[in-house]
């Protein structure tokens, strides 16, 4: 159990960035609304999952919709309430603790200031361990964590509960239609589960996480050392590649920020470009010519992180553009995302790549996402 | 108060399918659905506003989405319960009674489907005292009755509440994309109202008004009399145009029915040609050349409807088809709906036709539609 600080805030923000592998929602908004709530005087107490009792309720609280969006429509602030609220009503019981559905991207933030905001701690876990840009792709809902009740809400002061679905596939399609009409933004709390349901299927420690992580790159800037090295001490994986962007092609389209970038190789890279496809977050890496696509070097589940070569920045979707200068990471996902069950979820073949056979990244026991 | 019958359903379903001016889903598929059920031993009690304390909570019940689909799709039997329930879950409160929202097409039928599977009062009135396309076209809402909570379910399982919407244009929105994503037909409950409500806002005996109605053109049947006469003797109003369909052009857009008709004259009418636009209902009819819409006979929010010439069964638009021989009249609505405020919504300008002018059709007072 901790109080989340200030400094906190900017390394979850940072470290977030990373894992939420261009999508999640852009973490520097999440950031300056969190440090604001802080300084208002509003506390959050982290917790973790082993400290929930089995039959304590909890929700998870996060962003749904485009990141091109996000960027540009601000929450009015009572979303966090209203949606904890809507919930409660209808399921007329208290929740006792909110937790984050992904903690990448700036969706680490929305349970940070749900918490602040109901005075309910928030659980140190997620389901992703990164991000993802569909409601399905859960290590909960995989699990058979049911995915409903799930409250949503927009800055206007519309509200929804979808009571019951047939599955999450459904919830995310429906959820989905809604975000779109709700103007492409919307916060989302998803799914009432114990603390049983919780401790056996989230992914644990992932706030702890991209705090250490974010904390890596604040102390090689400060002392000037490798970013790149920094964060791979953390998470493992490895760095893919260097280089800089000569081709970005993205849409928003159906509620989503879709997509492919080329860049080209710089440094030991030189003469060789990778190519990223993209759904909000990166999806496959392939490294290869300036027009084609000749070897796969990563892809979901795994995560492709960008990172901003001057400053360990982390990049997302929404920030691409002709000429930016990046180191690119794979890094292994969670355990709970290699079953053959969920690889069928969030495996390429799910996303419309089925020829892109996932090769798990090596992992080290003890490092990275559990 | 009364208990419904057999017969009474037989009637209903041919009076509310006039009165639905060409929606408010096929009242031939509703009619043996409630035949079934009240064969299955449950009954219904029809009562009136009066009746209701003004304390009592009221919702409607009725279905959303577009008449070529609801001839297809069919329910599964467990919408009612459900739809009622979600409302209570989330309101914490249980529901007295059940009103129409509309008493046109099969949604007359879909309250008293739920009266009967759910042991609750049907009260005798509507909202509309005819079929509307839109959510937003209420003598309630129009008069500031909350809309939300509306709960919403289909045949698959899904459920959902909106819980709260910034109005009824709102959720005429939400909703409506919902139900697309539904499979274009969904049972919806909109809004809880008080007993207190509901007495100053409804259209009242709307129910028993088509029921007579029915019983008038099944009178006529059966002593081969003119049925145009027998139901304008019960509504008011006149006929328009007798004729076949010569031109129909409709397509399912939106969750919508939408489209236009042209019929040519015979008997009285021959030489004439009328011009129908459709939005799930009949909008405007004009007289004119078979190429040209020259002078405008009826408009919303007054019904325009249309008479197999034959046997006197309401045409709804999915059933409309080159050769059709039809009678088309045009009744007078609700006073409700005569209103500067209330024309804003359900005027002719509201959906689309701004260069046409509303001319109230003469009422007599003690006819037809309150």
């Amino acid at each position: 159990m901790w109080n989340l600080t200030h400094d906190d805030v900017e390394a979850i923000a940072i470290g977030a960035g990373i894992l939420g592998t261009g999508g999640g929602g852009n973490p520097y908004i999440g950031k300056l609304r969190m440090q604001q709530i802080l300084k208002q005087g509003h506390t959050v107490q982290i917790i973790q999952l082993e400290e929930l009792a089995d039959d304590a309720l909890i929700c998870e609280v996060g962003w749904m919709g485009a990141p091109t969006v996000g960027v540009e429509k601000l929450p009015n602030g009572e979303e966090s309430n209203r949606v904890i609220e809507a919930l409660e009503s209808y399921v007329g019981k208290t929740i006792d603790a909110i937790a984050c559905s992904e903690v990448g991207g700036s969706n680490s933030m929305a349970p940070l200031e749900a918490g602040a905001l109901t005075n309910k701690p928030v659980v140190d876990s997620d389901a992703m361990g990164r991000a993802f840009p569909e409601m399905q792709m859960s290590t909960l809902f995989i699990n058979g964590v049911a995915c409903t009740p799930a409250a949503m809400v927009d800055e206007k002061g519309n509200c929804i509960v979808l009571g019951k679905m047939t599955d999450s596939f459904a919830l995310e399609k429906f959820a989905r239609d809604l975000c779109v009409q709700m103007g492409c933004t919307s916060l989302l709390a998803p799914g009432v589960m114990t603390g049983a349901e919780a401790k056996a299927h989230s992914v644990p420690r992932t706030l702890t996480l991209v705090k250490r992580v974010g904390e890596a790159v604040l102390h090689a800037r400060a002392v000037k050392s490798n970013f790149v090295d920094a964060v791979l001490n953390v998470t493992g994986g490895k760095e893919i590649f260097a280089g800089k962007m000569v081709d970005v092609q993205r849409r928003t389209i159906a509620g989503f920020a879709r997509g492919q970038l080329v860049a080209e190789g710089l440094g030991n890279y030189r003469g060789d470009y990778m190519h990223i496809a993209f759904q909000n977050e990166n999806l496959v890496a392939w490294r290869g010519s300036r027009d084609s696509r000749d070897e796969v070097v990563a892809c979901v589940p795994d995560l492709i992180c960008m990172l901003e070569s001057d400053s360990g920045e982390p990049i997302t979707t929404e920030q691409l553009r002709y000429g930016l200068r990046v180191n690119i990471l794979a890094i292994p996902c969670t355990d709970k995302f290699r079953t053959e069950q969920a690889l069928k979820i969030v495996g390429p073949a799910a996303f419309g790549y089925p020829d892109v056979i996932y090769v798990p990244l090596p992992k080290t026991p003890g490092q990275g996402i559990e």
